[in-house]
């Protein structure tokens, strides 16, 4: 028997009700774009990230607190918040000091989630700083569980294939059994050569959707590695650097 | 834009509220082993299958229709039944005229869903028929959603192999805007040459459930296609070949 802690994934917030998460890390990954867009914020210095479930709960803290107010709805900008979704709206000249209430379709749902069933501890994973969730995973010795934000509850491929990078990278310090972990890493292994083709090739639902909106940029950004490698924690309803 | 009809692929019971199936043919696939055995009792000679949710159920409708009960729960017969869920037990000289009352974990239970979500068509399938399932799907012309049983709602690898093995044959036929069908088909191009020798290095879940349970023969023929190639439907109540 190993003694190695357990790792999860868990491609759709649809099925997090099957896993006792409370012993748990839990990854929060939602790669296009609200983890990739959180990690790019705090790395530029955002003093913290508000994540929250709904528009108007997002404008009432945005005016309490002074902050800058972002989210979308369907890929697009909410009605009456200021920012969007893009990694390219908060660059260091705009976001550093300020702190950034964030609302998104899936992500932020998803980490309220793995709140409400008391997970151990919530960090953000997204390409952009897969080294640092890596290196988190491997240093703290806990079990681990993969927490697609997934479209609707559908699952979606790029999620799915950060999952897969981080069990590519960690596997074998887990106890993995978990046919969706299996599943994860063997699609990674397939797509890693060229994550932007990979997806290009397999009609990614959401490739198509953000290429739609003219957002070929960000979809490259958010399948890069380590472009802002730090690790966000959720504390007291923030989100902040490790 | 394409006139083909949809196809779908749902990895977990738990996700198929996500979709309408109202206007589609819904394959059941639980290849390990439930409808792996439906279609070969019914290849076999059997007169028709009928699908219950639970044991008590089984028993009732097997005294009343003097049918075999068969079923099983966490992998082994279940208690007050006669037969299993391996495809062993139902050879020629057994099933041939009689009517086999089948409850199982996942399978039977997913069928229930489906129907009870209004779909048009249901038919069963697994490497056993997947040529029979193939050429119905192609012939019907209609949209389809691959319903992966999974278990205990958790995807599993050798259903989701199975949903890649249809859509690997057919997948032009449709439009397929579904990343867990495109995930589905790379897994599947991934395991193909080797099935059983996949689900081994793989570390899947139901392999080693079943290994332990000293089954290595179900598992090669559940992965055998077309060994059983007829193509059970579902009509009032029961399962008859088409």
């Amino acid at each position: 028997m190993s003694n190695k802690p357990n790792l999860h994934t868990c491609l759709s917030p649809a099925l997090l009700h099957l896993y006792d998460v409370s012993n748990s890390i839990v990854v929060i990954i939602d790669v296009l774009r609200a983890t990739s867009t959180i990690v790019t914020a705090l790395n530029n210095g955002a003093r913290c990230v508000i994540p929250v479930d709904d528009v108007s709960r997002c404008k009432e803290i945005g005016k309490q607190m002074q902050a800058v107010t972002a989210g979308e709805r369907d890929g697009k900008i909410a009605e009456g918040l200021e920012y969007g979704n893009s990694p390219f709206e908060y660059p260091k000249e705009f976001i550093e000091g300020k702190t950034l209430v964030l609302t998104t379709t899936n992500g932020t749902r998803l980490l309220h989630m793995a709140l409400d069933k008391g997970a151990r501890e919530i960090v953000i994973g997204s390409f952009a700083n897969l080294s640092a969730v890596c290196d988190h995973l491997v240093e703290m010795k806990k079990d681990v569980m993969l927490a697609c934000a997934a479209w609707k509850d559908r699952v979606n491929m790029e999620d799915t294939l950060f999952a897969g990078a981080v069990i590519n990278r960690v596997g074998e310090n887990f106890t993995i059994n978990c046919d969706s972990s299996h599943l994860a890493e063997k699609m990674y292994e397939k797509g890693k050569k060229d994550l932007f083709d990979f997806m290009k090739k397999n009609d990614a639902s959401h490739y198509h959707r953000l290429m739609g909106f003219g957002l070929e940029k960000d979809i490259r950004y958010c399948l890069s590695a380590d472009e802002a490698n730090v690790l966000p924690l959720y504390k007291d309803g923030k989100l902040v650097l490790k």
